[in-house]
């Protein structure tokens, strides 16, 4: 029988926040508990750095180029499946806890008839899962009403508790109080260094471990089950309860990673994220002193959560029919390279973490081990059908199973991985005056280099990952490295050239087409005279003729 | 109001076929009068040189690559648009009266529940259009059965008429008689000198001419429409009944264009085409002197009933509310370049005819002549939907419109045209043990080059169409070409990244949301003080907060 998979997501986790990737001053014993009974991927990236785009990628297996919902809020087209479409075809099933920052196509759907209220509708609108819970934690509320207008489980859950606030999602876990004795919102950033104003227990990450405990108890007796349990942590607002407010100072940061020659002519789709407020602010060290502490903070929160529930699969018995996989859906620059937040293809904001513990004796070769392979994560989606006993579709999804790298399996593997951002909805298109088909990015990584392309005329960025680790010193105007820029486009133009939707139908049923299908048919070309013909060919169309009188 | 849209479609029929397009012994006067109030393009190609993919392309106006549908009966995936959506939007019914090679998406039909006895299904299974008639004209039977599983509504009304035969299509409309009685199959071209065996009026042009009678008849009084008439002539079976049959001989024969260096260390796919049993028949004199007079027979009738539905047209006074579009979905090699039928890119195969007459008087500065402009078969259902009075979705139909073009308006046109062949199923594919995804082809042609791109890591081949308009003279392999090539491979690259998926929000969406749209709804990014925000953002955020006890 197929193991359960535990899918979870942190939401902007950066790669190198956690001890088993080398963070000197944050300990994660819990990731770390994974990675030692599984699997590190040290080069994983994710497929878009930005929450809606990668988590499209991820949840269908497919470039964003391919499924093109681009950006956050734009929607996934009726007719693209996902990891719950393929999963169910392979008998197991496929829960969603928390978020996935899913938009439905609610034109196609009205066009193809489908109602939300069907299984099939509902399905096609949550991103093909089955929803346990569904809350993606962002109630955010402005002059134009609020960001999201579904329900929320979990502002329903507070106010069950006796939270008094219309809005405790930010009254209370996203804000704290001032000095006066105000709220002290979560979105300004000054604020990230006070408790938020919430018992622990009630905050966003213990009350989501919660819902998945309890999903797995509902679960017992029943068949596999996929549950993609999706954190809005340590995601912004950077706010968090105590203790963990305060739980780091200002000497566990870690060093920022920027040089003034990064602002002397950059890149002008760089320079123009540099300029905008997200930049400009994380480019200011009281930010960075205020907002980092926080966000390690929501971090060990993450990690005694995951602890909690680790010792809860240990406690019923369960770790050893369960696959555990951690990742995020990209990072958070946090001030390096004069940024905030993602958007671009640095590591600290396209590469993610990803662990994957599969308690089956298959891969016993290799728990505790690191994979330096390059890894995306569309590949979750075909290593998920692998591991529920299904024929991975490849003529659909795009990434490659996992499976064979957790088994130590010697396998070729791909040489470049790809990431695409859509920044046509941005300040930084504006700031530059570009139409929204020039608003394109196009990462190419290797072992040694990584190479950002844009559309629109722009001169490609490129950093030398073997002498230049941290990616300070942008090559992609250098005369001397032309012949590595040449053989990165190369690449480029091989993926962007891939058979990505040629999706009805699988190579077997193009190779079996070959053995003469439509001949088999009646479909017979290049034939002349009675002598071309096969015998048992001409049944249909021998025999006597009755003439025709044509007057 | 909008006019009717009269789009018909004649299948495998050459561009350089018409008298009109200079052909010197066939004359097709009904084809000319529509020129002669329109507008000939003369550099018109086709997305793919084969029927289903082509047909997919230019229902879908969207690339081969886009759509996926790639070859004959590799089903159009469900949630493609069709250009019967797009018009019914704009306030136009699009209706089918013939052959579309549509093959549905039944799985993914399955799997949303979309029944093919709903409006909604129905549509989706027959390629956006409503149904007057479906008959794809492929009645093929052999060892394994029918080509086509469907009913005939032509194969009915031969029965109904009397013919006793189980599969008149192919004993009358498809074959004659041997000197011995026998039923003479259209299947076997030595049979291609005979006229078939039926009468005139009974076969396959004359009758889907009388059912566009029929529809136009039922249309009266109705709003504007668009009827996509799709004859299966002149395609191969190739004979045609009395007297087209003896209408031209061996003498109106055009002489063959192909030499003996073609064969001389070809291209590898185009070698391996050559040497299959279709170019090894077309290469024969006797193949040609027998086929090519019953294709100039089958064009002539076509163009008769042609006249006949423009009499019809002009005699009810309906001419000048009818817009009229006559093209075809590929052409035929006849033994040009030592091939037969379609399968790669020189002109008489990925070249196809296309007239165009708009009645209204915004058209009338370019009556009776001839555009050079490159045009794609994608670019109709853009121009269709401008005519209907609907904006074009330039996020989803990767065509543009011809109306600028029609009007004589001085507009800024593409540079280079794509075409794409995926010979996956192929024999080709065989001869070459290629895998599937390796079996794909793009053609790039400007005004003066045209050069195709082979996967599985082929040289590509070039032509210079100004120094060798006949394409013998492969210079893929030249070195002092490899600017030129490597120009073209500049292009194709540029067109493999376009934007195709990102149909679910405009452009106009886009620059709308430009202006601070998540802002206006709460998510507030960069700020870190009070000073930082805006007053009116702050209503949601502010006020007494009420502490919360967490012990």
């Amino acid at each position: 029988m197929a193991p359960n998979i535990l899918f979870i997501m942190y939401d902007q986790l950066r790669f190198d926040y956690l001890s088993c990737a080398g963070h000197p001053t944050l300990e994660t014993p819990s990731f770390d508990r994974v990675a030692a009974r599984g699997v590190r991927f040290d080069r994983a990236y994710c497929q878009s750095p930005v929450c809606g785009a990668s988590r499209m990628s991820t949840y269908t297996g497919r470039y964003v180029s391919s499924h093109g919902a681009a950006h956050n809020n734009f929607p996934l087209k009726v007719g693209e499946m996902t990891m719950g479409d393929h999963l169910r075809k392979a008998g197991m099933e496929c829960w969603l806890i928390g978020k996935t920052h899913m938009k439905a196509d609610a034109e196609g759907m009205a066009r193809l008839g489908l109602s939300p209220d069907s299984v099939i509708g509902a399905r096609v609108e949550e991103c093909g899962f089955d929803v346990w819970i569904r809350d993606d934690g962002l109630w955010a509320e402005g002059p134009d009403g609020f960001y999201d207008r579904k329900r929320s489980p979990y502002n329903e859950y507070l106010k069950a508790k006796g939270y008094p606030s219309e809005n405790p999602w930010h009254d209370n876990a996203n804000a704290g109080i001032t000095g006066a004795g105000d709220i002290a919102s979560g979105f300004l950033m000054m604020h990230a260094d006070k408790p938020a104003n919430i018992r622990e227990e009630d905050s966003e990450t213990p009350w989501l471990t919660s819902r998945t405990i309890d999903f797995i108890e509902a679960q017992k007796g029943k068949g596999p089950w996929c549950a993609h349990v999706s954190f809005i942590k340590p995601h912004w607002p950077y706010i968090v309860p105590a203790p963990y407010h305060d739980m780091y100072g200002v000497d566990d940061i870690v060093p920022v990673v920027r040089s003034d020659a990064e602002r002397r002519d950059p890149h002008p789709v760089y320079g123009a994220y540099m300029e905008g407020g997200v930049g400009t602010a994380f480019s200011r060290d009281e930010v960075r002193r205020t907002v980092i502490p926080a966000y390690m903070g929501l971090i060990k929160q993450c990690d005694d959560q995951l602890g909690r529930l680790l010792d809860y699969l240990d406690d019923t018995g369960q770790a050893d029919d369960t696959v555990i996989v951690l990742t995020s859906d990209h990072g958070d620059y946090l001030g390096d390279h004069w940024m905030g937040e993602k958007d671009m293809f640095h590591d600290p904001s396209a590469r993610v973490p990803l662990i994957i513990s599969d308690p089956r004796p298959s891969a016993d070769s290799r728990r505790g081990t690191v994979c330096d392979k390059l890894v995306e994560q569309i590949d979750l989606a075909a290593t998920f059908v692998e591991m529920a006993g299904g024929e991975v579709p490849r003529h659909i999804l795009e990434g490659r199973s996992l499976v064979p790298l957790l088994e130590g399996k010697d396998t070729a593997w791909r040489n470049f991985a790809i990431s695409e951002y859509d920044f046509s909805t941005s300040g930084a298109a504006s700031r530059l005056g570009l139409a929204p088909k020039d608003c394109r990015l196009f990462m190419v990584v290797t072992d040694r280099w990584k190479m950002t392309h844009a559309e629109g005329g722009f001169r490609p960025m490129l950093f030398d990952l073997q002498n230049d680790p941290d990616e300070l010193v942008d090559l992609g105007a250098s005369g001397d490295h032309a012949e590595v820029i040449s053989a990165l486009y190369d690449k480029l133009f091989h993926w962007a050239r891939r058979q990505s939707h040629r999706t009805t139908i699988s190579d077997a049923q193009i190779e079996a087409r070959r053995k003469g299908g439509s001949a088999r048919v009646g479909i017979l070309l290049g034939l002349f005279g009675d002598e071309d013909i096969p015998p048992d060919y001409l049944t249909a169309y021998s025999g006597k003729a009755t003439s025709v009188d044509q007057t």
